[in-house]
């Protein structure tokens, strides 16, 4: 298995669960878990992989729904051992961000694209699973929340890699260094409440 | 006209009714009755389509957005005449969901994909479509509703079909009882309340 | 530049805006900003160009990028000098979804589709990126807007680029006139009211 290939792996597992503690919220049955697992754990990868018009990495090889689908099982019946669901969620989502930005980043990079595209398939890459997880969910995006580190944090992660990759350092280096930056900063966000000044009206909204 | 692409034309037929009861909750003109017509109707055969990197079902054959459009048009001008549009609404979705997910089941066989691949096709096929209606018309997706048989239904449906096809059955015997099995959940759970067990939070939701 | 490159080009610039705009609404942060700017602003071109099995526009030139991250930059340091962000988001978007039906229209007629399917690519380049705003800044989709024109102006723009292309008028003031006709279509309806009649329940809704 390649490096880049044990990444979408590890973002599936990861964002599956994610996707599984979004369908406990919403009270679907085992089947709805299964849905909203796959859906989030191959959402960001799949759009990845149809604007590069690669062949859809999932549909080369059917394991890693296997993985989401085991996920979504074990998430079902032990959820409810979580002293918060939502906060675990968060979390999770956060590293699985992280490790999907560095996939989708090291992808592009393989693919020769230019570094405007690079970027923007690491963040596509990241937000996307978890985005079509919260519309089809009816929650309000996470990349959506005021004052939150997301979109920001996938941006830096992404920026981090493309330049760590031209200054030739190893490529797991690389992916390991842009994953630990990109959750550093979700985490400094969730935990200590970092964030980018946000756009404020004045006057209000109209 | 073979077998999958008849399947395709009443799909397209059902679902773009099902759309169109959906524009008219929303109060729209005619022309966003076909928009919403058109999206409901191909929604999940094109999605099914792009993964498998086959050409798009409906931009090979436009008459199938002609239906579509034909029956928004009538639609739009007869729906005052049912008695209830929700029940009607649910009720075309459900059969437009069986015959969908026999579609896309039976075109992810043809293209010889990996049975986890062919279900999961038939799936998407099945209930992307009516998703995106409902999150477009900004309503709570069906796919969603807790004690409902829907994934369920289209997850047991494309099960049967593909083990139908492996033990050797006609195609169009599979097809139909691929149809009739996912339509029977489907209904049981609409009419007598037939669910599986959804996932209850102990203690409750945080 | 190709008139139909340029055409992208407007639209990207000014569907930014607009997209830049909702962010402010939502109070994102900067990379917010960028993030809906150049989903809204490229996601109708890129759904069409998905459909047409096209490399997707803004792949094979990442200035579009560029453009509008940039916009997204300037509104983010000038959005609070307009008097209404929500009246100048809605005549920006109108702008932008006249240039984009034409560029849409354009673009499926040099491919030479079927008429049916140049018209729906039109419309579909023209609503998808707003349609795809709406839904991830949770507002209620405009083209879904109670007596308004707007898919029903994209559909007349692209009916009318179709007309005067197979009549042999030039590209260049096909393509002026189909953007014009949408614009005065839409703006008559934001202005003065005008619209078709649209679906009312007789009983009422149930």
């Amino acid at each position: 298995m390649t490096l880049l290939g044990g990444l979408d792996y590890a973002s599936v597992l990861v964002f599956a669960a994610a996707g599984s503690l979004a369908a406990s919220r919403a009270q679907l049955d085992i089947v709805g878990f299964a849905f909203v697992a796959c859906l989030t754990a191959v959402g960001g990868g799949t759009i990845r992989d149809l604007l590069l018009d690669r062949s859809i990495f999932w549909m080369a090889n059917p394991t890693i729904i296997l993985i989401a689908v085991s996920v979504a099982l074990v998430v079902f019946f032990t959820a409810h051992l979580l002293e918060s669901r939502l906060k675990t969620l968060e979390w999770l989502d956060a590293l699985a961000l992280s490790v999907a930005v560095s996939a989708g980043t090291g992808v592009a990079i393989l693919e020769e694209q230019p570094a405007v595209i690079v970027v923007l398939l690491g963040i596509v890459t990241g937000v996307m699973g978890g985005l079509m997880r919260d519309v089809v969910c009816n929650e309000v995006p996470l990349v959506l929340k005021q004052g939150e580190l997301y979109a920001s944090a996938a941006f830096a992660g992404a920026c981090a890699t493309l330049l760590a990759t031209r200054s030739g350092l190893s490529p797991l280096l690389t992916l390991a260094a842009c994953t630990a930056l990109t959750f550093a900063l979700r985490a400094g966000s969730i935990r200590f409440g970092w964030s980018l000044p946000t756009y404020k009206s004045r006057p209000p909204r109209l």
